[in-house]
């Protein structure tokens, strides 16, 4: 008398879910051992036709329903410990489950973040995937968004806005003749890279952190509105990738700074910590670019161009509503 | 430039975030203190028109999306310690959100479960909320499926089948003319009553357990393959509300047995620890019945009548494929 749901729980997710913290799936919980450290606890659902689009491929809409999690696991200064998912499928279809649950444990393993519980749900649609994250920090140690402070350094690592260019790409509202950059935008969009290896330069240095998931602009004003800060920013020193700068991309500022989905990580660094925070990026293999500097104020930070004018966005940041 | 989303965080969720771990739902991030305890993780979703009905009143959606996850700790034998929650709304609806929000808040409170965190999405519909709750017991005693041995009591809490029988009355499946049970029935659909009170009697107790959810007959059938054993069940003895009995629906077995929404406990208590179990229960001021007893072999629990006629039904519990 086994339902649909645990034949389906049974055939593609317990063979990824080896840890013993999953209790192999046959239970409604799943455990994570006690421990010295805080566990820091972050949830982002991805719909389809809002955070993917409904024909990707499964496999890269595992990789980003639980990657989003993990940039902000790394935001956060901590390390992944595990995840339980909650999976609204309108259909129980092997052809989507098989590629999407062997993606998911490659993503698990590759990031030493394991699968341990869950609730599949039938939906009529739209597809989505919920996942909530854990990880772990020394107590008292998550790195918040609100303690930036005037003077502090502003950095994003990796390069800003190939994300928001590849959807723009896919939707057709802008146009690119060479096909390997193209495929390099849209990889970016599809499967974010998200900063695990930033980690603990993020937790020993960094002031305030986040993840860039709703646009550069839109999510430093928040980090600034939380921290009771403004900023100054240049934005032509803003990383654009090989890639959005061969097809000629570097000023479509409205779409790169203001698009979304590029999981990198904005961190406010005190001076002092600079030199540090640069050596540990550098220790780990990942860039990181002074972009700018927090001011004192609660007005809107301040974009300027390389002829000091003063940029406007028509909307900083994806807003759902 | 602060997004709607943000606005709408801000006004109806933040006012009932008033725990530390939320840090004022400014960050991406939750913190759960570090603990000599094992944290218990469980995570269900509600979706309109699969687990409650669309028309169904915003607070009773609140309550019951939270409280089934509360079930789920009550039969892990941890206490609650809080919980995140994806939001997926179709818009962003005052008349809806101000009284899910209010009743969310109050059950928070009630259950000394407190809002951590969570995600709020834009979907084309049906909307849905997908809760991940925490609870705590000390290191190694959650009480899991799977420690079930022959010669075990079989015990539930409440009555068992008043929720099936009241959407089968709101669906029209069923009808009765006595308005008021006709109420409590429907009432224990649209809110369960998780017996958070019962946590420590089952970690002190039960050699297995879980919640109710499925239907009695198919939980029962998991629990026991969980546990590599069966399971023997006199139907007369499976607790019927006042309700359901003034109703006249001892007879509906099939719905009651095998509907689900109980939201109550089903466990399994070792004959040594049977005193103590109903002792604990009582001290808690939870009804709780036994309906039967674990037997060797790995055959489907069996059912029988007042007759000794084995019972056997159409499906065993709700699936979703």
């Amino acid at each position: 008398m086994a339902s649909g749901e645990d034949d389906l729980i049974a055939r593609y997710f317990r063979p990824i879910a080896t840890h013993s913290g999953a209790r192999g799936l046959i239970d409604d919980a799943a455990v994570l051992a006690a421990s010295s450290d805080d566990l820091v606890v972050t949830t982002d659902a991805v719909v389809a036709g809002v955070h993917f689009l409904p024909d990707d491929p499964p496999a890269t809409i595992a990789r980003k329903a639980l990657r989003v999690n993990l940039s902000d696991l790394a935001a956060k200064g901590a390390a992944p410990a595990g995840f339980v998912m909650t999976l609204a499928l309108t259909a129980a279809d092997p052809d989507f489950l098989r590629p999407f649950a062997q993606a998911l444990g490659e993503d698990a393993q590759t990031f030493a973040c394991p699968l341990l519980g869950g609730d599949t749900v039938r939906t009529p649609g739209p597809l989505s995937i919920s996942i909530t994250a854990f990880g772990r920090v020394p107590m008292g140690r998550m790195v918040g968004r609100s303690g930036a402070k005037a003077g502090d350094r502003i950095f994003v690592s990796g390069t800003i806005g190939d994300a928001a260019l590849g959807l723009a790409l896919l939707q057709g509202r802008l146009a690119a003749e060479q096909g390997d950059s193209n495929s390099a935008l849209v990889a970016r969009y599809r499967v974010p890279q998200p900063r695990v290896a930033l980690t603990l330069a993020v937790r020993d240095h960094a002031s305030a952190a986040m993840d860039v998931s709703d646009g550069l602009v839109g999510d430093l004003a928040k980090l600034c509105r939380a921290s009771g800060v403004s900023a100054s920013i240049l934005a032509g020193r803003v990383p654009l990738s090989a890639a959005a700068g061969a097809l000629g991309f570097a000023d479509e500022l409205q779409i790169r700074l203001a698009g979304g989905d590029d999981y990198e990580i904005l961190c406010t660094v005190p001076p002092a910590r600079v030199e540090g925070f640069c050596a540990a990026a550098a220790a780990a293999s990942i860039t990181v670019t002074e972009i700018g500097e927090i001011v004192a104020g609660e007005s809107e930070p301040d974009m300027r161009d390389a002829e000091g004018q003063r940029i406007s966005f028509a909307t900083g940041s994806f807003a759902h509503f």
